[in-house]
């Protein structure tokens, strides 16, 4: 594995850093120094004080900051001056102090979902990288803001398992000193039943044998990466081991494992993604929404305080449009993390544009972002030239970040940050990328899933329409569309899942005519002849979305034709584009034709639909 | 690779054939010896008279016969005693001189639509058996009747292309050694651009350097194997290379492979299975069924005189049921093979019980039989204890194999054949077994794809219900359910595949009346208000024929249950029966509810149709 790092959006920091710079701290310095020098600016002067730790203030020509903090002040300057922008003023500080990305990777180098290549730095079963591309990681993080990294998936399979024991431990504090230098810790995906492989019975929680296990593991973590952030687990779910099986509890499993990390100052994340993965189609008692709410809400106040429970944004899986999971809103005695996704599995796999952070914005508005303590995203990193697959979509690594350390941040200037760093067009050309990027997830939701009717993807791959794909499967994810009608009912006279939420919330969703649109179907069963408030069948708006979204895709090619954005992203965009186009087309096609099949309602405006 | 033979139809052949026996006649007196001794009876004396070929006759205490002939005496002598039967009478011979086995085993040791596991001579990319197994298959195959074997996959991937150069040759020619003392011969599949490997810039058929490669590659492939059958070949199939790459036709192709190997005696067998297998779902003018007409018919007279045109027996791919291909009735000047699937590939893959001999029957009776001049079966072996996984599915390579000596042999009596050899039950249970056997197809027929309607399949897989799997997919096999109607019109009204069929037959299709229930949703597309002739709507029919299916599936599991079959072949069964009958139940609920939906018919009956 040896490529060089190439253009990000961090083009002036054009050097590898030096081994020498082993603290954030003198990373900064060195970042500052290249940077002005590329820039062709004067340097301010850097001052460090350690009780500011993340924090930083950049006033009369002085950057201030904690170790860490020093570092982001630099980040924040440089990009502030590269852009042409005000520095920021004022003291700063991050709104989350866990800022994580998880990635999905596997230790034979796949990842799962992974649509930027193969890992970063897993190869053959073993940890394996190429220096200056990860350091070009580390500034991308750090500048962003992110600060802590897991290495792997939460489906810990084959070698991955190891990382935390003597064989893989050495490699994993090399790697952990690659990014401490940019202010990034380590995080690993640990598998409950890890017990069983080293002779012992069980891995019952409760355990003496079982308990100390995890105790020495931890010892020896935090005794080769003293700094190591924590475990993530993801447990019972999927057919991963857990605590179900010894009848126990998530809080007795999560507390068993963070008491052993406790010492050390470490964090235990457990994922709230739990589900029957098994259910029966026929089954209507079971909404698989309900499914964390129920697990979880009644353990308010039973885990630990080095328990993070990461709750995804939604109550499915990160499809185009979920409303906020109701287990946010439960468990006010629980620490939390918002879990969001940046590998684009439901939402273009990387080849259509989908720019998340506008998406996020309406996500901190629907959630006090004081609810959560955390937030953790799902990396969309690989070992492709430009790291994520698509050139634009690097677009949400940079937003994620910021979005984590302000999630009040404007989208659309955060937009216009990350554009402006990677491409330097033309004002016009830029306001028109901007334009492209911040309209881009509305037209994927109108082609692909419009009126919250979600999951009418291609089961497993998960890219491109197949109405009826996990219609009849174990998923739990049904829409029942019938001659009559579409989806499911979810208030009390339904499923009940609304009663999972608030009083005040569930106001906004408890009728089809409060029901925003976006989410209608999610929460109601409606008749293709049900109006809508101006005046449209349902029908013929999801025909009337469907044919819009297409051409607004359609039009999205030829804006994007229109811009000087250098080789060779522009390239790499363009032909993304044509299969985002074709994919258009083919969700456009594929959608009225089933509906029109089912309702035989004919487009009022007499457009194709194909029989 | 080792593993004991165990037991076959052939209990009585309880010892390995010794190294002596390497032709059929001295083969045929060890097993005459064995088998008597076994079964405690007088052997009947042997003659051989070489001009008689495959022929055989028993008469006045004498096995007399060609040196094949006699060794298919002997085991039609050994098993008719051992069923307690008289053995034929008068002179025998088969009735195809062609009895074709293709196995579709790759190098690497899977088997392509295996459904008795790994390869019986494949691993780790090159040929690799175990001697004694290998012989029982020889045994069983010449006790059936079968006498070629191609083994080797159509679609020949890595090292399978070895076989037949220097790399492989030695080890295909011991293992053709093996098989020859069973009057068996081999034949291998081959790649059409194998002369890219070479460095030959071209498989252009027309080129005389591909020509002298082909030439050259026979020449040393009977030089190591005399008596090598032929060569097999998939061309311009899904992705498959071959002569439409160089603007060539399939006779062209097919002649010049046919022309190498012609000095030596060999056949050319040549698959006629070409369609577009990237098909756009919107493209109503093209009909997957018609494709194989197309392509050929036109090329009537025009293949040498050892090609052999091997169709598969309906236009689509083995469903369940299908017409008899228009192409057998359209090419009287050449040669043609039938082709049928043993691996139950779209059939319940060897855990449904479904005996194919009753098929083959009605097929023998729409298709004379002196239409095609060879047959050929897609095999149903693997390495399973019981070489074909359900230890029942082996009546189907036992009835296929007869079913090739005599196409007009009765189904039944071949069913009760093999159902006495192997298990020796009292009459009543031996009844009970056949009539199971003899009825599993119409029951699985009932409960997945009753008329005509097929490829309601999961894709990729094929085994359980997806109404929708294929309905938007690349393959041409669509049904365009709607709320109203379902179904093709493939007649001249429609897409004309009807018009490929001879005048007289046409007419049993070109009506709804006419056309047989079992093929009505193939030819027609119906109303759901559709009267049947006896008075029930389509969408009753629909319905009661997949309750009527699933309950008969049910019943079939209590009455395997009755039957005393000998361990573990019982086990075996009745493990794959609940599955089975799992299986007939998801059949019958999902169709049912997919059809409920789209029409919102209510079962007059009243049974459960889920939401």
């Amino acid at each position: 594995m040896s490529t060089q790092p190439r253009r990000t959006w961090l083009p002036f920091l054009n050097a590898d850093i030096p081994a020498a710079c082993d603290t954030p701290a003198k990373t900064a310095a060195f970042e500052l120094e290249l940077g002005c020098k590329t820039l062709g600016i004067e340097a301010p002067a850097l001052q460090v004080m350690p009780d500011m730790g993340e924090s930083y203030e950049i006033k009369d020509g002085v950057i201030t900051g904690g170790e860490r903090g020093v570092l982001y002040g630099v980040y924040a300057w440089l990009c502030a001056k590269a852009a042409g922008e005000e520095p920021p003023a004022g003291p700063q500080k991050p709104f989350y102090a866990l800022r994580m990305l998880n990635c999905w990777d596997n230790a034979d180098g796949t990842v799962e979902r992974g649509y930027a290549g193969r890992s970063l730095w897993f190869e053959d079963g073993r940890l394996d990288w190429d220096g200056p591309r990860i350091r070009q990681l580390g500034r991308m993080l750090s500048s962003a803001g992110v600060n802590v990294l897991c290495v792997n998936n939460v489906n810990v399979r084959a070698d991955a398992a190891l990382l935390i024991e003597d064989e893989g431990l050495p490699e994993l504090a090399r790697l952990a000193a690659e990014f401490r230098r940019f202010g990034v810790r380590l995080m690993t995906s640990i598998e409950f039943s890890r017990p069983l492989a080293h002779g012992i019975s069980t891995a019952d929680p409760l355990d003496g044998e079982v308990q100390r296990f995890w105790r020495e593991r931890a010892d020896a973590v935090w005794a080769a990466i003293p700094d190591f952030a924590g475990f993530l687990v993801k447990a019972d779910s999927e057919h991963r081991p857990g605590p179900f099986t010894y009848g126990r509890t998530h809080a007795e499993g999560a507390n068993m494992l963070a008491r052993a990390i406790k010492p050390h100052g470490g964090v235990l994340v457990w994922r709230a993604f739990v589900y029957n993965c098994m259910q029966d189609w026929r089954d209507t008692s079971t909404d698989r929404p309900k499914a964390a709410y129920e697990t979880y809400a009644q353990l308010d106040g039973q885990f630990d305080d080095n328990v993070i429970l990461q709750v995804k944004n939604g109550p499915f899986d990160f499809q185009v449009r979920e409303p906020v999971s109701p287990t946010f809103y439960a468990m006010p005695n629980t620490r939390l993390a918002l879990e969001v996704q940046l590998a684009q599995e439901y939402t273009g796999q990387q080849i259509d544009l989908y720019a998340m952070p506008p998406m996020w914005k309406e996500l901190a508005q629907a959630l006090p972002p004081e609810t959560v303590s955390a937030v953790a995203a799902v990396s969309n990193l690989g070992r492709d030239d430009n790291y994520t697959g698509h050139p634009f979509a690097a677009v949400n690594l940079y937003g994620f970040g910021r979005f984590a350390w302000d999630p009040q941040s404007d989208p659309e200037a955060v937009t216009r940050r990350w554009a402006r760093l990677s491409y330097r067009l033309p004002a016009a050309q830029e306001d028109a990328l901007v334009d492209l990027l911040m309209h881009s997830r509305e037209v994927y939701e109108k082609y692909t899933a419009p009126l919250g009717l979600c999951w009418m993807v291609n089961p497993h791959n998960h890219y491109g329409p197949n109405p009826s794909g996990y219609e009849y499967d174990l998923w739990g994810t049904y829409h029942k569309a019938s001659r009559d009608a579409v989806g499911i009912d979810r208030t009390a006279s339904g499923t009940g899942y609304l009663e999972q939420y608030p009083e005040a919330l569930r106001a906004q969703y408890a009728t089809p005519e409060a029901c925003p649109d976006n989410l209608k179907l999610f929460f109601h069963r409606l008749r293709y002849d049900y109006r809508m408030a101006d005046g449209r069948t349902l029908i013929q708006r999801i025909y009337d979305d469907h044919f819009e979204g297409c051409a607004a895709a359609e039009a999205m090619g030829e804006a994007l034709k229109s811009l000087e954005i250098p080789e060779p992203d522009r390239a790499e965009a363009l032909e993304r584009m044509e299969k985002q186009i074709k994919n258009a087309r083919e969700w456009r096609d594929v959608v009225n034709t089933f509906f029109h099949r089912l309702s035989g309602a004919e487009d009022e405006k007499g457009r194709k639909i194909y029989d």
